[in-house]
């Protein structure tokens, strides 16, 4: 099932080099094969045995290494948002908001299609967590999700942008680039820095057209 | 337990309007159910008897009325990419290729708000299809995704558009409206047409913005 799984373009990406230095050969291996078995079946229909199969170890060795499928899961999607969270972080550049948002789109994108069976996993399967490792990712997502808001803010209080609502703009640029990860694959045409590069571009017109403030009827 | 998925915000929205008419009560009701429970746990988690419970039926009754699980899926995808094809192919109200495409993005956004729980079931579980099923939906979206590439030709034909590379433009504005099916919920302060015309003025900075022609590098 290893082999299989390597040999699927949904499967292939750079999710392995996520997992924390803490963790031995065969934990990281294991943790390899889970991501890629949650992204083809869902948490929920994932049996632990798939998982240890598909790393090429005994049906007990899960649980030398984790607690429970939840554990792997949790630790899957914990080191997928704080590296994206370490990605979004990093200093732009250039002082300019246009350049700034460009930079981070193209930062945010290009993670999501070099990790994009992570980020699936990390988008759809948060319905398996417990309620405090939901918790915790949560967190992480919404200083992700913050670093977006303040360089919108930027934009618009340095009179770069339109005068739009940066929580719904933020929204959907956050729509707009996490969706990749159900259908970019590292085979295609276009590398993950090419697709953060053409993306940044689209979100700073979404920023820069006029019509991006509040809908009519907002708030009533 | 029918009871419980129309008391949880993420599993309710009008996707029980969706059903083909020729289906009778019983068929309906396990669609709804079937819907609600794929959008919850994943085609492959989902048990026949997880759906007949929840549409308060005994467990037999699902092969009355469908061959299989697989065929419950099947009608919920096919109905929801009928539906979304019929929604974009209605013609625009007017000529000019901005509000042409306008009222498109508007109206497909408008729909994945409005039948959110199909929504995601029809993103997210495809690999739950046979492959002739499968086949069979994908034709359903290439001719949704061809209305969107002419809208976006049009625009650049008639020069009221930048001279977009359409095919990731295309890729783009349907990402940006399919992913709310992840997050959206008709509980939230945004009505499906708000929602739709906000993002149909974000479609339209993305193809009237600078930069959005082909990457470089790209065809390399």
């Amino acid at each position: 099932m290893g082999a299989q799984h390597s040999a699927v373009p949904e499967l292939v990406d750079e999710s392995p080099d996520l997992w924390d230095e803490g963790f031995g050969d065969a934990a990281r291996r294991l943790l390899t094969a889970g991501v890629r078995c949650f992204a083809t079946n869902g948490f929920h229909a994932t049996k632990t045995r798939d998982i240890t199969s598909a790393a090429g170890l005994s049906s007990a060795a899960l649980y030398v290494h984790f607690a429970s499928k939840e554990h792997v899961l949790f630790e899957i999607v914990r080191a997928a948002h704080k590296s994206v969270l370490a990605v979004v972080s990093e200093p732009p550049a250039t002082g300019d908001p246009a350049a700034h948002l460009k930079s981070l789109v193209a930062r945010f994108v290009a993670w999501h299609a070099r990790y994009h069976v992570a980020g699936r996993v990390g988008q759809y399967e948060l319905s398996g967590l417990t309620p405090d490792h939901y918790a915790t990712i949560i967190a992480l997502r919404q200083q992700t999700t913050a670093v977006f808001h303040e360089a919108i803010r930027r934009g618009t209080r340095e009179r770069a942008f339109g005068p739009v609502d940066d929580h719904r703009v933020v929204r959907a640029i956050l729509s707009l680039c996490v969706d990749l990860v159900r259908w970019y694959r590292l085979d295609g045409p276009d590398s993950p820095e090419e697709v953060g590069h053409f993306y940044a571009e689209l979100a700073l017109g979404m920023v820069t057209a006029a019509g991006t403030v509040t809908p009519s009827g907002d708030g009533v």
